[in-house]
């Protein structure tokens, strides 16, 4: 992530004034309290999304078990390291990329990042002074085999998320062992393991801009990567939010908005909302097409149409090069992403069976 | 793994004597019983060697949570799948690719594989008919700078281990759920998850050939990997072995066998030991390096220096397909490798911190 322009604050506003969010409150969770109507209600609570798919049920059940580890005690002595924030931080992203982390950023805990209330209403603390955010790379070859309404989108995020957590956990305990409190932050249905809202972890920590999705983008994954992370007060050096040109990309390319199934992203411009600049989702919208497409999990269409998405060959490298730094080479990505059909399923390169 | 010659046996003799293997037979079992002195019993009864240091100790902790998953029962009703050998084989490799692993390969499982006894000495079984066998590449970069007698030896191996065990408990769980018996096979301390030895697991299945140094050795990997497997009755196709030429290679490369710091490593001829045609590692030697070794894990030195175990780069990868079509060009690749000094710790290239 060395290669790309680094500036003091993310590129869209973030007032001081953002409230915490209450895990009862995010659109799941509305959903399965009927929030979004009976039909979407109903489906929701009687076939749960990653429990839909014989695989992402089985991907599912093996992240709830790893997040059923029992955080050790912190080591009662502190290894005798450098105490140095600049060497623990470079350490530490090491690790990551070593347990096969696809991109590393650390940031400071925003206050107002950890969520409120879980969802049966406890109030959540998350006192720690840094997040160490962890990237997985979500498999391009499967979404661009996919249509978006059969079974294999929530495999595919289980696959990032599983390795996510493998990551997560396994430093978190290693830091622990280190003699620094730290916890890990990762997706599991069964046992609440995240304490903190990840999106702006990932903005904070130089690791993507906001999209017109209203998901943070990365430069080299595009919206093809699911987030973890790790809580932990050992010292260390806070990245610097990036700026590689995206609000300017993403305020002319429009393809997301005009490809997504459910019409749940907006094609105008991006407005104020719980303090953040973003171009607002309707969730709604996202959560009930997948809710209520009975032979699919969720769709990934905009992950798959995005041009930022390619996989990092040679030539896709040099493509998000050129549009950093000129508008015109935007235009024209923008203009032949549209003409080469990103909708499209591969079906080439479908592997997966459907099964209801 | 499509690329290499298929061949109906192994490339080594294995006679149909082969005897089970118990547990408490095996190296680090023996070390401990004081088989190999009261030294190596104390250095690995006091300092066990995964624990010795904090990461290998961290990821030895999250695989044994792995390990822990009780299996769910098999589905009552097979998935309405293709009743087809071959399809369902392509099938389940896809799924592993999927997974991220490294190479897969298919046998039918040898019951002399079947360990005899675990190290309770209770009795072993394990009825299946086949082995779905998954590969995960060791992270060469971090070997490479690694002397072999610093601490990062068993991180190393553990990354591989962690990521296999994710892999196999993943596919095991998603097998049950179409319909059929699985289990998965992995490393993991306290939880005596393998039932079955793998190295003849990884040779039936075509994904490697015996080397010089008794393990097998994967002609994209090298011996930078660590295997784990599935065992299950869903209908599969056995793959055939492969031949490569690395009967020829490893009689002419001692390459290992002059830099191994234990001097386990035969540099004469092969023998046949237990039903197999191998050159026979010295087990007490090698397990006796590491575990007196206070400073560091496992050395990995072999696979530092095979030149097999280059990363997969363009070029590294043409000498690959010119070593297996020409004795001249393997004598010539040896010589050069030996002048490359492949022993070295590559300093600039660490980024661990040395702890006891």
């Amino acid at each position: 992530m060395s290669d790309f322009k680094r500036v003091d604050r993310p590129t869209n506003l973030i007032s001081d004034n953002v409230q915490r969010v209450d895990q009862r409150e995010t659109a799941f969770s509305r959903a399965a309290r009927g929030d979004y109507g009976p039909a979407v209600q109903t489906s929701i609570v009687n076939t749960p999304l990653p429990r839909r798919y014989p695989l992402s049920f089985a991907q599912s059940e093996i992240i709830d078990q790893l997040a059923r580890f029992e955080d050790n005690p912190v080591a009662a002595s502190k290894a005798p390291i450098p105490d140095d924030h600049k060497i623990l931080s470079e350490h530490i992203k090491q690790v990551g990329y070593f347990l096969q982390a696809d991109a590393m950023g650390i940031c400071l805990l925003p206050k107002s990042a950890v969520y409120s209330h879980d969802i049966k209403g406890n109030p959540i603390t998350a006192d720690y002074k840094y997040a160490i955010v962890i990237l997985m790379r979500k498999e391009y070859r499967t979404i661009r085999a996919s249509s978006g309404t059969d079974c294999i989108g929530d495999p595919v995020s289980f696959q990032s998320y599983q390795r996510g957590a493998l990551v997560a956990e396994t430093m978190a305990n290693y830091i622990r062992k280190l003699g620094y409190p730290a916890s890990a932050q990762h997706q599991s249905a069964k046992m609440a393991r995240y304490q903190v809202v990840l999106p702006p972890l990932v903005l904070w920590a130089g690791l993507g801009e906001v999209s017109r999705t209203g998901i943070i983008l990365n430069p080299r994954l595009g919206l093809g990567f699911k987030a973890a992370a790790v809580l932990t007060d050992m010292p260390l050096e806070p990245d610097k939010p990036i700026d590689f040109g995206l609000q300017g990309f993403c305020r002319q390319c429009k393809i997301c908005a005009d490809l997504c199934p459910s019409k749940a992203i907006s094609a105008g411009d991006k407005a104020m909302y719980n303090g953040y600049e973003t171009w607002k989702l309707n969730e709604q919208r996202c959560a009930s097409f997948s809710i209520l497409n009975k032979k699919g999990t969720i769709c990934n269409r905009c992950v798959k149409v995005c041009p930022w998405s390619n996989p990092p060959t040679g030539y896709h490298n040099l493509v998000r090069r050129a549009v950093q730094h000129s508008s015109l080479a935007a235009s024209i990505a923008i203009k032949a992403s549209r003409l080469t059909g990103r909708e499209k399923a591969h079906n080439e390169d479908k592997w997966w069976f459907d099964l209801a």
